[in-house]
């Protein structure tokens, strides 16, 4: 039986929690997952499992390598393959999917969110992309995987790095968003939804508003990110 | 007097609540039945009862064979006549109705849900679409009967499969779902209108955006239904 | 001291409670009155005091008369006056007036909320109007009173009857409903603010859809009110 | 040690509580602070705590010569040099700041608030301003200063009275908004994002509607300010 760290069962479970209570997530669309990636495992939701009945012994632990799932009775999400690409491609610690309703209806009008402000620049280091949309052959094949394999090559140079864009919005789908650890995933899927929110007002007020200068976005991400960084406490 | 089966009586009654909890509802608009084909019968909210009074013993029994009443002192939803003429027409074991704001805000401007992403896709096959308006003469005589009519019209070929897209938007009316049960319903009625909230956003955003792949939308329905579904616990 | 009846201090008092809990006010906007004719006079909520620290001791009796506060130490509402006028032309039980988000919208817009659905028809049987402008006159008058007056012409012919359509938009300010009493104005209120919602959402989609045929708004306005409803129970 | 009034640091936590409990900040975006001008100092939350663990000794005083602070081991608010610049120029006891959504929309359209209706003008008498964008070299210096300093240019004249118009929207970041003590900075912000939730509406439902009269503003204005307020209690 496979050890599972006790600190990531209960992060894992903690993150899946505040994805509910954000109001981001409705039947049991959406999840989180956590890695260790020493342990070469990922930890995620149960598939279809609604999340009041969801216990953290149900989240099921999957190989790094294989991507099999290596204990427990219970099919893991079927977007465990999704997961597996991008722990795979990004060095991060967590991922949340959700449908919530702003950030969908962009991935739907397959819209990439715009910097439009400090807010934005606060998280995302410029726009959150859009997926290309699937091939036949992508979606007849190893759909869930092909979808993570198309995350990952949205973020192909020249595209963003996924260090300082930590999102990406599906073609059709819905967002995904990743961080240090699971509950970073679901802050950034929360503050996520709540731009596309503003950006589709934005879109109504002034659709040919102009873009913020990028020295007030560096200067805004950069206050919260890296060495130089001073905001919150040392 | 007529035998309703107890977990049906439950079962309704439950959904019902599901309905209110839900949001859907407003004042006294909305009903939940559910279907015992065996006996015979539906049961129904009664008319212009509100939720928080409402009792399990108030639901009203009513005949599939005559439409009748069958039991107990408290007049049936007015929408009974729809109910009982989509039962008939349709294997399905619940109905829902609500005035949901996002779906009525589609019905009211007489235009069909259209299916631009994969959330759509896993719970209705294709667009939900708009009944046509009714006439004078239908207004005039059994209203809520052809009501039921024009929605079982709707569905008759070339229309979709009310199995597979189990909802309808009844023009400048609202909408009704339909599902394996009286919560199954209620459940339908919820993922419409998130669906309408997320596609009245993608409208403003991007009006003429394209519409995803039918291999997208086939493979996501698929995976939730019929037989080779891989969506959730076996 | 004037004596108010018990019974409509309490109803009063419900009523401004239900108000705050629908969520249509803001601040201390927003105010409802009970009138009772035999005793020539209506209580309304105080100016300015918070919701929370209301009493029902502290709603204000005033004269249908002359418009003088009958009794207590308090200042009635200072939109007591368009109440008075309101009373005077319009057989009504009782007056609510919020400033709720999307109804206010409509005012501000000078656009009249068009009845364009079945949930529309069950509660208001026509296009909810907006007022005319107030004059530089009427406003460094009587401004209160004024506002009054401009409601009432709003609804004499060939406008719509107030006991058809009971509420109305003030033009930049916001809407006024009323009905049987202080409750059912109330109800007018957040069923106002649902239909403005949905009819702005409406815009959204089809700015030029068809209106509903008046056979349709007829019969459900009809099977809601008069001698031949049939809505609830009997 | 500095001395801090009791009263001051109560009031200005409790404000803090009242903007969490509006809704209008997510995450650890938003702050308030208050003055105590004879003590020469404000009080305002210290950055990048959690508001769920904030506790009223956490409030991190500073001077209001120096900017320096003053008591304490935690880091002020990042935007404190905002704050301070704002309390050199205007008469004012309390500001706050959030990134409330409808309110940000605006700022990020670089859309000024216009003045639709009365209940704007019960708050705001005129149209709340958006500041200009920061130059390169504002950004690259002192640039929450000069954010500060942009926020009281956008007030002199020919612009309009800070106390007149106690908000203001900071392009392409989010709005500030000032009153007598930090909780009437709170109701300014709520108030402000109410009204651009309704003018969001507005626009989407007449863009060109006319603006009210001068005269009907003037007048809804001075009857909850100045010597002839008759609005509320005596």
């Amino acid at each position: 039986m496979t050890r599972v760290r006790r600190d990531l069962r209960a992060a894992v479970f903690e993150a899946n929690r505040a994805l509910v209570e954000s109001g981001l997530v409705r039947e049991t669309f959406g999840n989180v997952s956590g890695v260790d990636r020493q342990a070469g495992l990922f930890l995620i939701k149960p598939s279809g499992v609604p999340y009041d009945r969801m216990t953290r012994e149900m989240l099921v632990p999957v190989s790094l390598e294989t991507g099999e799932v290596l204990d427990g009775k219970l099919r893991p999400s079927s977007d465990t393959p999704t997961h597996l690409e991008m722990y795979r491609a990004f060095a991060c610690g967590g991922i949340a999917h959700t449908h919530s309703a702003y950030a969908t209806a962009f991935a739907q009008a397959r819209r990439p969110l715009v910097c439009m402000g400090t807010t934005h620049a606060d998280y995302f280091h410029g726009d959150v992309p859009v997926t290309r949309p699937l091939t036949q052959e992508e979606v007849a094949g190893a759909y869930e995987r092909n979808t993570g394999l198309v995350i990952v090559e949205t973020f192909r140079a020249p595209g963003p790095n996924p260090g300082d864009v930590p999102g990406v919005l599906v073609a059709n789908h819905g967002p995904f968003t990743w961080g240090a650890d699971a509950m970073a995933a679901v802050e950034y899927a929360r503050v996520l939804e709540y731009l596309a929110q503003v950006e589709l007002a934005r879109v109504g007020l002034a659709p040919d508003a102009p873009r913020p200068a990028d020295y007030l976005i560096d200067r805004h991400y950069l206050r919260k990110h890296g060495s130089d960084a001073y905001y919150g406490q040392p």
